[in-house]
């Protein structure tokens, strides 16, 4: 008789996302009229921009002519995309990285909740507190978890890292020594970041004790200010010691296009063995490549059109951030984030919790936002709300919320 | 100091599919002017149908405009696409099967791949052999594969079902027990079918054992007989024993464009739990979606124009398959396939290893082809060609290899 992978049961409820998406579901059909805002989920809502649509057409025609058709993408992604990659987002900023070390993929979640597969079932794994869920829940459907505590909400395997007001919701190094470190920066859900000599010490660390950083830059077309890295590759060091995840979502508002990347440094091994080997083959495997006509329209990412456009999506996310965090601290608010990053960390009022903030929120004002709890323990008492929306919805939720 | 899954160290070689890609660009790189016909790889070449063109560039405009833009998708896919597929693939061929038990993904590789996840380690999981690569090497990165044994290149926990010319390439039922059965037809890569009571065997074999059979009918456009079964869950009992995959690469030309999907029944369960929850939670935590313009492009392969042109597309490929299997009949090989799929299984000559095969094709006629013994042992002394080369290059190379 088959049986299941039991470490899917650990898991503590639904995916935060699906919870939120059935709760907003379930109050949409009891409230037909509800004008529902949504600041939740980190979902973008500006249309494509010209130059990559252009791009998309064009690769459209392509693919209906026996000369243009593409079949099976090469393992690791075209090359056109890889090198336009490796120049722009890595070596312009002074990063020793190759377009051989860039993985194409459909989505940086998918490569940041698939990576754990290339290392041993043994390894300690280290998260911040809060975190973005994928992280965790990959690690205990693996069985990395140990067991779930569900006073403390913590599993008895995972290494917390506390980021707190307390610490400027910057992690401190680990008691306990990780083999793995997942770090997000600007931060998912907190907003915050890390200045370049702060993330030096976690490359040294982890260069030092034989760990690997798992770094999820997601966020980055969002840095605003000086000294904050980009890619951990402006550290030195990172090579023998750090993976970088990338995403066109939130750069160029792909999240309905799919399309990411992730960076395997050749200088990064256990013994002999290359981790880029381990990942080349996982991709050649299990993966068969990102569509042609998604590789062409990330590649318009980067054209001089594609730049621009982009850059003035990013200001207009930017500008909401502002109007939330201004808007929100103007009301007597406590909030971070929101400079460097689309997301507003608040503290949420009169000691609500976070899920009774969430509720309140969605009944009074009919804006969804995530509860802070969602992404762990630390998280409690703490509400995120994106920059994602349009602009006219973002002065209306701000003032909604300060009206209730 | 972190560890790596050792697991992958057990894997033999590369994924098959690059070395070949490795072997010819070696070659291509000392022959520079040699003229290769490529019918190895399974990689469709004829270009998209309009149909699904003009379905893809309105997606893109739309996703061009605030009204039209398309951000995450549903985990599980878009209900225009979801229930099109179960209408036309599934109740129009009268399987009970409803659109929330179809899982949308990015194709039948990552699926297949992916698929064992959701199940324990301790499964014993059984393959034809030979077999399409994917379902062996993902069992053994994840560690249910034991030792491989280098003489007769199996592994020790794996259990083999051969499908040879003395059983008409058609796999028997097992000796031992096994939790978890991968089973392909239309046959890669041997071409072979099994008629709906063969397959019934099958489900009621799985049914009486506690078995789940994962079955693969990437290539069932192909199907030109009757009694033959397009789907599993023609079958009676299929619904609690069988988890079928889907793919648009063969049918469509998608294996540039990404689209496939499965089916898990939400009467397949493990006690008390769904492996339609299981499939569900790895969706909603590990993958993002396939793209929006993707999914309309998959919902115009229903048209009635998407229809009619790609049975045309289908056709053109089985001419091809019908060139390769007379032609090489009539020169004295021993072919079988081709008939109900676009793969032709053909016995090397003169006691030939199936790579020196590949090797002595490729130098003497340039034709590229797919060693049987990558397959798996018992794919050993044969060969796979596909018709899904252009027809003009198809009666070519069949005339090259009929001349050497």
């Amino acid at each position: 008789m088959f049986k299941i992978n039991e470490n899917y049961l650990k898991l503590p409820g639904s995916y935060l996302f699906s919870t939120i998406a059935k709760k907003v579901a379930a109050y949409t059909e009891a409230h037909p009229k509800a004008d529902i805002i949504r600041l939740g989920i980190g979902d973008v809502t500006q249309p494509i921009a010209p130059a990559i649509l252009e791009a998309v057409h064009k690769a459209t025609d392509e693919m209906g002519t026996s000369q243009g058709f593409h079949g099976y993408a090469p393992d690791l992604g075209y090359e056109f995309l890889r090198s336009v990659i490796a120049r722009e987002d890595f070596q312009s900023r002074g990063c020793d990285i190759s377009a051989d070390e860039i993985f194409v993929s459909d989505g940086a979640k998918c490569d940041c909740g698939n990576i754990q597969e290339i290392f041993s079932l043994d390894n300690r794994v280290a998260v911040c507190d809060p975190v973005y869920p994928v992280y965790v829940d990959s690690n205990i459907m693996a069985g990395r978890g140990g067991v779930y505590d569900t006073v403390t909400e913590r599993f008895s395997d995972i290494i917390y890292m506390p980021c707190t007001a307390e610490n400027n919701f910057a992690p401190q190094l680990p008691e306990e020594t990780p083999d793995l470190i997942y770090l997000c920066f600007p931060n998912n859900p907190t907003g915050s970041v890390l200045t370049k000599d702060q993330l030096q010490q976690w490359v040294d660390y982890a260069n030092k004790n034989g760990a690997v950083i798992l770094y999820d830059a997601a966020y980055e077309a969002y840095i605003s200010e000086d000294n904050v890295p980009h890619s951990i590759y402006e550290c030195q060091g990172a090579r023998t010691c750090a993976i970088e995840f990338r995403s066109f979502s939130k750069n160029a508002g792909f999240t309905g296009m799919r399309l990411g990347f992730t960076v395997v440094p050749k200088d990064l091994k256990c013994g002999d063995v290359m981790l880029h080997t381990l990942w080349a083959r996982r991709h050649g495997t299990k993966y068969n490549g990102a569509p042609y006509i998604i590789q062409k329209a990330g590649e318009a990412v980067y054209s001089p059109e594609g730049k621009a456009q982009l850059k003035e999506q990013v200001a207009y996310y930017m500008k909401n951030a502002r109007v939330i965090y201004d808007g929100l601290k103007a009301a007597g608010y406590t909030v971070s984030g929101g400079v460097n990053s689309p997301y507003i960390w608040m503290k949420t009022p009169d000691g609500m919790s976070s899920w009774e903030f969430f509720d309140y929120l969605l009944e009074r004002a009919n804006v969804v936002g995530t509860p802070g709890s969602g992404f762990g323990p630390s998280g409690e008492g703490y509400f995120r709300l994106t920059a994602f929306g349009t602009y006219e919805n973002t002065v209306r939720a701000v003032e909604r919320v300060r009206g209730i």
